[in-house]
């Protein structure tokens, strides 16, 4: 089993996953670059359901099978996962380090049962079936009341950290909440005092009216381009309505946000050359667990996600100490994707 | 002039560009990879002193100019500079976000005139004087009292951000601390009274005792794979006495600096193929400026050394919340390293 384990100093947790353990011979060459060839073989298509571990969720067509042929979203456990269902995890000290052990979800969303279609290109009703069922996942896994924390990410292109390029996201449920997660959730509760409200909703009010740094919106989101962005082409898309939990959408709004990022994803795209990239949920821990020492969650904190293109040509970096360095303005990125 | 602009949750500063920043046709094609050529022509080479602005430093043999040959370690200023040096940095509020105008120094330590000649290759007392200059004008720019932090940052290959590949460091000095050192500052100061005494003296302490975890040793300096490493064969290399500042070397520690420096980046370049990599100096803020508001930095802080490998056969990652996973266990990398 994995291990998760706390740096004493930064707060931050880390997977040390041992499943996913090489041998010393793994290590020889590993500066080498991968060969980008065509997957040979992909687990996820149609038709090779038996190649992963049964899944968990689906929608498939009536009369079809559990694991057969039929279906049009599927999630199943990662082969290879990060950490693993088991007994309540516990604290363990070495010394003046912390650990636990590595008790968690990991399951993949695969998106679609074609390779070559990407999240972009899928007909809306798919895309919003695609959410529906992350919504559903979260919904069923913070049931299980062992997690505090549900983490939704989509790597898009090896440069990006997919390992197989069939389109597809995935899940990782936590014991502990993610250190960026916590810093939001206390500078949102500060915020919220020091502004008499949500600062995201204060934050998404401002760009609204400015219109500088909006790159899409519609009666139920809005995608900017960050103040301090990162990265060229960073963006946020956020709901209008406060809400701290993406699985407290409606249906309308799952549409809207079906919407929103087939508009955003196509326009990275098509006007950037289909990079990589990284999308990110953020949203507030766990609400079926109670958290005495959490801040005020729903009141304070807004979901979101954000969008991280990997460009060659005009990348940002960081300097290893949380200092980045933006070479595109995000006014100048918004300019350039609203075309 | 570049603008350095600070987001309201997370409290991290960005540098956006603008010196560096692109016309619209430049993120056309933005995410096709970069074609890996070797450089034509080379600012940084032996006879091309005058395609770099004019030196602020260099080492030379006696009777030789400036801008001309005859050094073996040179600083100039990047002539594609992330700040600038110009008026005291002033804050502007722009609505609810914060920014000031990017003043600051970013020069470049061209570590050798010799282009093929790797930081890992060059003699040790060669190796020396690269760190003897970095000293030296880390001590040089703090006497401006200008700028709070000097970062000290060397990227080597183009998948660790380096856009030349002769042999180079940066020196970005700015008027603000950087998030994950203001962080430090306040964990150290916090555990220093927790176990009264300085952190990082204790993680050595006990490292250097289990002896699971460390790469090198010798009189004056330690490297260990960090207990909770984010990535494959993360190292920290660590003064054993206790300093905050890497200026406070004595010339003995230097040498040994050197010695241990040469030592892991070529047990990384022969058992890992020579991959890129970020070498990250962390250090306490300027000490020539009084700052009332910051954790007593000589006290509490240690300064040390970041070395992160990226590795494509066996990369970490990110989950974009803080969050990583490495399928290296730090035990496993340091046995690997140690042979």
């Amino acid at each position: 089993m994995s291990q998760l384990r706390k740096d004493l100093i930064s707060g931050r947790w880390v997977i040390i996953a041992s499943e996913r353990s090489k041998r010393p011979d793994d290590f020889r060459g590993a500066g080498e670059a991968r060969t980008e060839t065509a997957d040979s073989f992909c687990p996820f298509c149609a038709g090779n359901e038996s190649k992963t571990p049964p899944e968990v969720y689906a929608l498939r067509r009536e009369g079809t099978q559990p694991d057969q042929d039929g279906w049009s979203v599927r999630v199943v456990p990662n082969k290879f996962p990060a950490l693993d269902r088991g007994e309540k995890t516990q604290r363990r000290q070495e010394g003046i380090f912390e650990s636990m052990s590595g008790v968690g979800v990991h399951e993949v969303v695969i998106e679609t049962p074609d390779h070559g279609l990407e999240l972009s290109d899928v007909p809306l009703p798919h895309l919003r079936d695609v959410l529906e069922t992350v919504r559903s996942r979260i919904i069923s896994i913070e049931q299980e009341k062992q997690y505090q924390y549900v983490q939704v990410f989509k790597n898009k292109g090896r440069a990006a950290g997919a390992s197989l390029s069939h389109p597809h996201s995935q899940i990782i449920a936590t014991p502990i909440i993610p250190k960026r997660i916590k810093e939001e959730l206390y500078s949102a509760e500060r915020l919220f005092k020091k502004y008499q409200g949500c600062i995201f909703c204060r934050i998404i009010g401002q760009e609204m009216g400015l219109r500088q740094r909006i790159v899409y919106s519609d009666r139920h989101f809005c995608v900017l381009a960050p103040f301090a962005s990162r990265f060229p082409f960073e963006m946020q898309v956020f709901p209008l309505r406060h809400s701290a939990h993406l699985a407290d959408m409606t249906p309308e709004e799952t549409e809207s946000l079906a919407a929103t990022l087939k508009s955003v994803l196509s326009k990275i795209k098509g006007l950037l050359s289909d990079p990589p990239y990284n999308l990110v949920l953020h949203q507030a821990p766990n609400p079926s667990l109670v958290q005495g020492d959490w801040p005020g969650m729903s009141k304070d904190y807004h979901w979101h996600m954000e969008i991280m293109p990997v460009l060659a040509r005009v990348a940002g970096f960081e300097l290893g100490t949380g200092f980045y360095i933006n070479p595109v303005p995000p006014e100048a990125a918004a300019g350039f994707l609203l075309g």
